[in-house]
């Protein structure tokens, strides 16, 4: 290629504080390193997280950075030693890698990685530096990924090369709010056939659940969200109920509890707010219910439970990306995809060029919009 | 039998009121009606749980009411229509009862039943009547087992028969505290060969884990208790490496994660306190983690986490009863004892006559002992 080994001057949306707009500036890439791949971003989704860390409330991102990680695109050039992709892949980079080395990648049913943000820190590459820079300051990179830049360099193990048919406008989606649902219904909460679901927030990743609980074969689906605007879409992608909270005077587990018998299956909370964490834990039934937690909270926050709700049999758990092993599993949820297993193309509600990111995270914080794809 | 449709005059201990000592009385025990068994009980532990509800501070039970929950005894008579047991046949009370009719009894998956104290009152026969009386007073029942008198009254389908050779000193303890934390592990953690362990607080019922935690093939079982004494019976039983949190200057979580590398595999509270369920929690690795919490809390008592620690992929579970289906399983477990696969015998470290209940429950309470059997 041509431009490989050389700096690229590109577009990117620049967060340079907290709480501040996003501001596309032109930035420089330098070239992958040794072991790293260089991107051409073709499409990136605005997830929630995004914003969450824009409002400076989640996880120990440093700025300036450059955020979105819900991106696909074309690997544009390869450092040294790279050998499992090639300038024109289609590729996903990967906000959990698989470095398939660490003992959490050889545990056959971890999807994390040693490498992963919470393990250590993905504000800088591997080593340290940043390929990122814009007006002479070194830009952060985020979780490796940075998809809000039209070029972004990842670690070779922060890649997954998916199908040459995949439309990336589309796939984008599997780099984090897709595969995070749908897997939370198929492999963290393991959803069998004929069972009661109830999904809390009909958001990307909450929409998401309701496809992964249908393909599972789940017999009720109970979408909740306080949003009516959201069930049409909801019982389009499989709800077979949906209700709004603000429309009972008793608590949501109660009518969940009375709607199901003795409360349903799963439920799962895609929202991040410590009251309907609860409920959600309260909603599946004592004995054998599972309250998969998806929804993230502001730092620091914590909840309040009464541990009795356990004891009795409940389980409570929570998975990153879906439980997938991201390098191994994601190019094969695409091809699935391909084959039209299931559509979360009824999740893309908006797609803005990449310059109107303001935009889309103003459609994103006013309930208009499930997910905004961002195109270069 | 002679006795057979009379009321038995008895000892039992009983509560006339929270925050008192038991009383041994003489006590009226009418025969048992339709569907109803009454058992000579021949020893019963002393469980924590007892003394958390003669506290006042558990469940809701009714006053005056005759505790007591982990016995075994000799059916003395059955009234109508009961036909899977007979006067004669050695049995242990259930205090989770197995109906086989209920939705929670049709899931194979569950081992609790509709007609369990939390999804209605146990502190009646189903008749919604007491077969206690004492001074002219009507007694409540606890549990439907009451195991503190040498005569009590239970449904059938709170009876499980058991081995004709089964020492009733020993196996009493099958009526709680061992299958409670011997399934734990087996069931409700599911603990797999090789992997690590960490057991916080160490009774009769995180004894027991361990014991469940050998079985299953672990290959390091962490014993947590700031009472050094408990270290020898724990290490006799399995217990790898024992520590006291007083010892460390960092908390726990962070000495088990030093220890092995990046938490344990499954982690066991059986201490009911809400920083040890934290801690707990929080010393399972981050992603394949699994924490069983089995103590138990005073009432309205809440704990308070941060949901990150689920997110990365935990899992928090409790169960009751070690999650065994009572009349199903407990006999299983009998035999598997009888057969010497687990030697819950060490345990018992002090035998008492009934009329010494109170002792029994001091030695509990100063933590002298781990299981007190009073004896009949």
């Amino acid at each position: 290629m041509a431009t490989a080994g050389k700096v690229i001057r590109c577009r990117a949306a620049v967060a340079w504080a907290p709480g501040k707009p996003l501001s596309v500036e032109e930035v420089e890439v330098a070239p992958p390193k040794a072991g790293e791949v260089r991107i051409k971003i073709v499409a990136t989704g605005i997830c929630h997280s995004d914003e969450h860390i824009l409002k400076g409330s989640l996880l120990n991102v440093e700025f300036p950075v450059i955020l979105g990680h819900e991106g696909a695109g074309i690997v544009e050039s390869t450092g040294e030693g790279v050998t499992s992709v090639k300038p024109g892949d289609k590729v996903i980079p990967l906000c959990v890698p698989q470095c398939g080395k660490c003992s959490f990648c050889l545990n056959p049913e971890s999807n994390l990685c040693q490498k992963f943000h919470l393990c250590e820190s993905q504000n800088l590459l591997p080593d340290k530096t940043s390929r990122f820079s814009c007006k002479g300051k070194q830009i952060h990179h985020f979780l490796w990924v940075s998809t809000f830049a039209e070029y972004t360099v990842v670690p070779e193990y922060a890649v997954a090369k998916i199908d040459a048919a995949a439309p990336l406008d589309k796939v984008c989606l599997f780099g984090c709010g897709f595969s995070t649902g749908y897997g939370a219904a198929i492999n963290t909460a393991k959803v069998k056939p004929g069972s009661t679901c109830a999904v809390f927030g009909l958001g990307g990743v909450g929409l998401s659940v309701i496809i992964g609980c249908k393909v599972a074969g789940a017999s009720r689906i109970i979408a909740v969200d306080i949003n009516k605007d959201k069930f049409a879409k909801a019982k389009q992608l499989g709800a077979t109920d949906c209700i709004n909270p603000q429309d009972f005077k008793k608590p949501i587990q109660e009518v969940l509890t009375e709607m199901t018998g003795q409360g349903v299956d799963y439920s799962f909370e895609v929202i991040g707010k410590p009251e309907t964490m609860v409920a959600a834990l309260a909603s599946c039934n004592m004995n054998t219910g599972v309250c998969v937690v998806l929804g993230v909270l502001d730092s620091g926050a914590e909840i309040s439970i009464d541990p009795m709700l356990l004891l009795t049999g409940r389980t409570w758990k929570g998975s990153m990306l879906g439980g997938w092993k991201s390098r191994e599993c994601l190019p094969k949820l695409v091809s699935s995809y391909l084959e039209k297993k299931f559509n979360p193309d009824l999740l893309i509600t908006h797609t803005l060029p990449f310059d109107k990111v303001n935009e889309g995270f103003e459609l994103l914080r006013t309930g208009k919009s499930i997910r905004t794809v961002l195109l270069f």
